[in-house]
């Protein structure tokens, strides 16, 4: 079981309700400040003012883009991704074309995480396979492009689909992708921890305060 | 009650699910053609392909920007709008940015309309609220901006959100803003026919067939 620290260092911790407004962004900055997460994953929109709050500190800040369809043309996905990079952001999740890799259009895929991939150097890109929706073969081969592309990490879930991150898709991606981010509605401290065991590196929830002080008590 | 002709071209026959694949883009068309509705409504990267089965056909084609959050940027939005524009889309469904809404960020969101209405004047754009996140105030407040702004019609949902329209929600609407698309999970003819009693024209929905089938079935 990985300690406090350690686990707070892998907590992006994450709003991203359609209506969200500023005074939960303030919140959602304050407690990664206080309980010293990896990073705050918010809409490029929020940008300047987690900057404001978070400025000196080391915590991240991560935006998406094409999100949470990934249905956008390569073209508004890099613009997404262009502006968020003037904007200051850290890193960023977009939602991979999964009709696309549905009907196995692999160079038209292939040629989105290329020009991402090139236009973000050096920061990190997390390619969003919204796990619910695919096979296991599916997501074998968005791991696979990924990995030849360039990208950073696989990251399951939008929070939108279906259902999100599970341990046995952890263990799948695993065999394919180094750095694995899960997420999509983990609110439990179990499923968290076993997510880190099957091989998650990073956990994108909204409920990073609950799931840190769950980790406290069961710790003791 | 209308009849079936005139409530087919109310139809914008759906499909936004994110992982669409072109034949299911095809069934949407042929099936638009088949019963003679309204439109098509679809993801931009889907347009060719319904310009191509929809060619010489009088059937509208539908696409969405900022779909389904509206929490991009105004400068995204317009550079989606103007590509789907330059795609050949007949009328555009925008959401809102709903957290300047929450936070009366009004002059944000009229610049907003405004920047929309004049890049794609005339092509009609629907403002989408998102009415299951707004209170009735908010919801005033946004058709009166879109009034103003030159916006074409107020679409209710998105199909992504907790819930789609209501009655009540058309009711009070229509008080405001004259056009109304009643949309999200409308899968029920009398709840389609309510909607349209109260006011809404236009009924956006991915059952558009099994409508029409229930309309002449009660209509017999």
């Amino acid at each position: 079981m990985p300690n406090k620290e350690t686990f707070a260092k892998m907590i992006e911790h994450t709003q991203l309700k359609p209506y969200t407004t500023s005074k939960e962004i303030e919140k959602l900055c304050l407690e990664a400040l206080q309980w010293n997460f990896y990073g705050v994953c918010l809409y490029p929109t929020w940008i300047p003012l987690a900057q404001s709050l978070l400025t000196s500190s080391p915590i991240k800040i991560i935006t998406v883009a094409g999100f949470p369809t990934g249905a956008e043309s390569t073209q508004i996905k890099c613009l997404e991704v262009a502006e968020s990079i003037e904007k200051g952001a850290n890193e960023i999740d977009f939602v991979i074309n999964i009709g696309w890799l549905k009907e196995k259009r692999l160079k038209m895929i292939e040629a989105e995480f290329k020009y991402l991939v090139e236009l973000s150097f050096p920061i990190p890109l997390k390619a969003i396979l919204e796990t619910c929706y695919l096979n296991d073969e599916e997501k074998k081969i968005a791991c696979e492009l990924a990995l030849e592309t360039g990208i950073s990490f696989i990251k399951t879930s939008t929070g939108f689909g279906s259902s999100g991150a599970t341990v046995e898709d952890i263990k799948l991606i695993k065999k394919f992708f180094p750095h694995i981010k899960a997420s999509g509605g983990i609110q439990d401290i179990r499923l968290a921890l076993d997510l880190i065991q099957a091989g998650a590196s990073r956990i994108g929830t909204s409920a990073g305060v609950k799931l840190i002080e769950a980790l406290e008590s069961i710790s003791q």
